[in-house]
């Protein structure tokens, strides 16, 4: 019932923590696993985080810092002496360690690996070496490789005297004495083979190693076509270099559908960052979404005679530019879900763009009959209403446009088509929105 | 290299289908995995998807069916008889079998069921009566099973007489004889074991099943927390009657992440959906911003005799209705990241209102002295630059109260907070915008 018991611990710690003494909290936490603890940390405001932080013990504080998101990990580190950074880390992961010490400034960095022996040291700075979103960032150096040549009891004698096998071993690697890649063995395959058996007549072959250089996103597409738990990495040599594990697939999974969230809105930052810092991640899309908007108000500018004349048109333009909103932000979801899972390509973009196409006008049709009508009944003027239909199915149209072509030549661009494409889809919207129907009245009306 | 050459197969299909021939295509089909072509059918338009699922063997639709999305999914088995059907599912585990038949209109899946032995009949009807998102919902009834007083040497001569484990099998649980859950067994853990020792001497006793209803997203934060790769499942008398293993997890997380980007946008759809029911999945999120949109206009009307004076004032407003749209957005998106997080509770939202209130008022300085510069620069009236730098401050405050609250009225009331929250709080904003904008105009400049 361990799970169940640590689960009411971290209600506890987020609901009463102010009420409860140093040594309750203290208690409570050596009771919690290092990612409740870490959930209890990014569930706190900066302040209660740091003094839970300061209470966990120096061996428990690695394995949280590796479970933090790296905003809140690079703050809490911040904190702390070099000498309490390296005894916290020591005991961690490859990739855990790599994960915290990569975003340190080089200086400390160096501090830090110079308070380890040489071979921590050397297995650092070689995972070090990998840039951050490849299948090097995820690599752990724990693992077991057997030979070809090796009897199957061998290997079971030779894992008996390893006693404890590595967290998520679900199979070992067969090298060559190059160390060189040559396939796997399944423990599974191993617990139930015959034991004169030898590997090399049983090892799976049909599996590719995964290359250090692989993007982490790869690695987790090739995880979830293949169900696997863990996979070898090799380098451009051929040798085997490691392993990644599911744990830390998921974690690129998680982080990744985060930032699609967030990027979206054009926010990046933690849930309970301090205030300065979650204003400056935000403000960049807030200003451009003013230069935007006063872009669309020079649309408006120019049309400014026909609104002097009839003030009706200043009351309905908004309606016309807020519908080609939301509907562009739709197209403009259902594209980006499309690259982002690589459903979308060059085949089949042409039939997206007509299906969309053909969404907008079925859409356009419903809504402008329905705009038509209220604006009708409202303002009892034909001519208005007919002429907010017109604009709204134009709108509309012009909604799809820019919900598909705006991702599209970003990420021709190489740039993220995630972040802030919103704004940019809809300033087009809003600039289409009220000139179609500002220009239709100077047209119809003046 | 088997994944390298199966992305090309994947690629070939995709761009090059029109042309093939059938049988070329049946080849490339048939070196593939049911993934690869889950993801190949998932990518085509609906014809194509077609063609693609006809060209397959029976045998392989299953796997396929079961790696769609629902809604795919669903189509294509609206287009295969009864008995081809039943053959596809036969050699399924038992949650891939429920995936896809628990969304059939009861008619059909009686028929279905008829169609199998009894034995797969009892098995199946057991694994439906689950409610989809929960536990029970993903359970597979592939456990492997030892008594406590068995030894080591016992269970590995079990486990070789069965010959093959099931894919995912990290370990092995323990029952007795009413086959209730007393512990687990990794494999890893029996392979260095003594072969003397008994069961219950290494079984873990300290992780606790999961129950049948648990919700599935519950599920996966607990496999995330504990890093697990299969878990035992019990039913309420606490007899084991499953396992749940990661590849399903996997899924519910990837599902729930797509669920949060698509709900935003208030669309729910597959990518290639036909235009029908694309354009139906849309247009209720869009009929309800023609209500908040008129909503806003209404607030315009209130001020009709103050623009139809000074004209600017219809120029400007939608520059502060849109500021307060973009800053809602970004706030609705951290409340609710960090209400599917679990992050956000009753102890820490008030840091979070204030943290949000100090946000706008910090980004309101900076924008609003932007805006008035502007528009000083714009129209030479240092009045108006005064009231839209006003306003734009007032929105931005009103912005973090609608981001904040719509998303908590909304989970109080039992609705998902992210389904459309987007056009709640942006008619807030315009609401907002337009009545202080106009509003202080007609006070001060009329």
């Amino acid at each position: 019932m361990d799970s169940i018991k640590n689960k009411d611990n971290l209600k506890i710690i987020l609901d009463d923590s102010p009420n409860l003494s140093l040594n309750q909290i203290r208690d409570l936490l050596s009771k919690m696993s290092s990612s409740e603890i870490a959930h209890a940390l990014e569930s706190s405001p900066p302040k209660q985080r740091n003094l839970l932080f300061s209470l966990l013990k120096t061996e428990e504080e690695g394995d949280v810092l590796f479970e933090l998101g790296e905003e809140i990990q690079q703050d809490l580190i911040s904190n702390i002496s070099n000498e309490e950074l390296s005894e916290a880390v020591k005991e961690l992961e490859l990739d855990e360690i790599v994960d915290i010490l990569q975003n340190l400034p080089e200086e400390r960095m160096k501090k830090i690996l110079s308070n380890m022996s040489m071979v921590d040291r050397q297995r650092i700075e070689m995972g070090l070496t990998f840039p951050e979103n490849t299948a090097g960032g995820l690599l752990n150096t724990d693992v077991i490789s057997v030979r070809p040549g090796n009897s199957i009891k061998e290997v079971i004698s030779y894992l008996r005297d390893l006693g404890k096998l590595p967290d998520n071993t679900d199979k070992i690697f067969v090298v060559n004495n190059q160390n060189e890649y040559l396939g796997e063995l399944l423990i599974s395959e191993i617990i139930t083979s015959n034991p004169s058996m030898r590997v090399n007549e049983i090892m799976e072959t049909e599996i590719s190693p995964i290359s250090a250089d692989l993007d982490d996103k790869e690695v987790a597409t090739l995880f979830e076509r293949n169900d696997l738990i863990s996979s070898s990495v090799i380098n451009e040599n051929g040798k085997l270099i490691g392993r990644i594990t599911i744990d830390d697939v998921l974690d690129v999974i998680r982080e990744d559908a985060d930032q699609n969230l967030l990027g979206m809105a054009g926010v990046a930052e933690d849930t309970f960052a301090p205030p300065g810092r979650a204003a400056k991640s935000r403000v960049f899309w807030l200003s451009m979404n003013l230069v935007t908007a006063f872009i669309a108000a020079s649309t408006i500018n120019i049309f400014q005679d026909v609104i002097d004349k009839i003030v009706y048109l200043a009351i309905l333009m908004p309606i016309v530019a807020s519908m080609g909103g939301v509907a562009a932000t739709q197209t403009l979801t259902i594209v980006l879900r499309g690259l982002t899972l690589e459903q979308i390509n060059s085949s089949n973009i042409r039939w997206l763009f007509k299906r969309e196409l053909a969404v907008s006008i079925l859409n356009g049709i419903v809504l402008s009959i329905l705009v038509g009508l209220i604006t009708y009944g409202w303002f009892k003027d034909l001519t208005i209403a007919l002429l907010i239909s017109c604009a709204l199915v134009i709108n509309l149209i012009s909604s799809v446009i820019a919900g598909i072509l705006v991702p599209l030549i970003l990420r021709k661009f190489k740039q993220d088509p995630a972040i802030g494409g919103s704004v940019v889809v809809t300033t087009v919207t809003d600039v289409v929105g009220f000139f179609s129907f500002l220009g239709l009245a100077t047209i119809y009306l003046v």
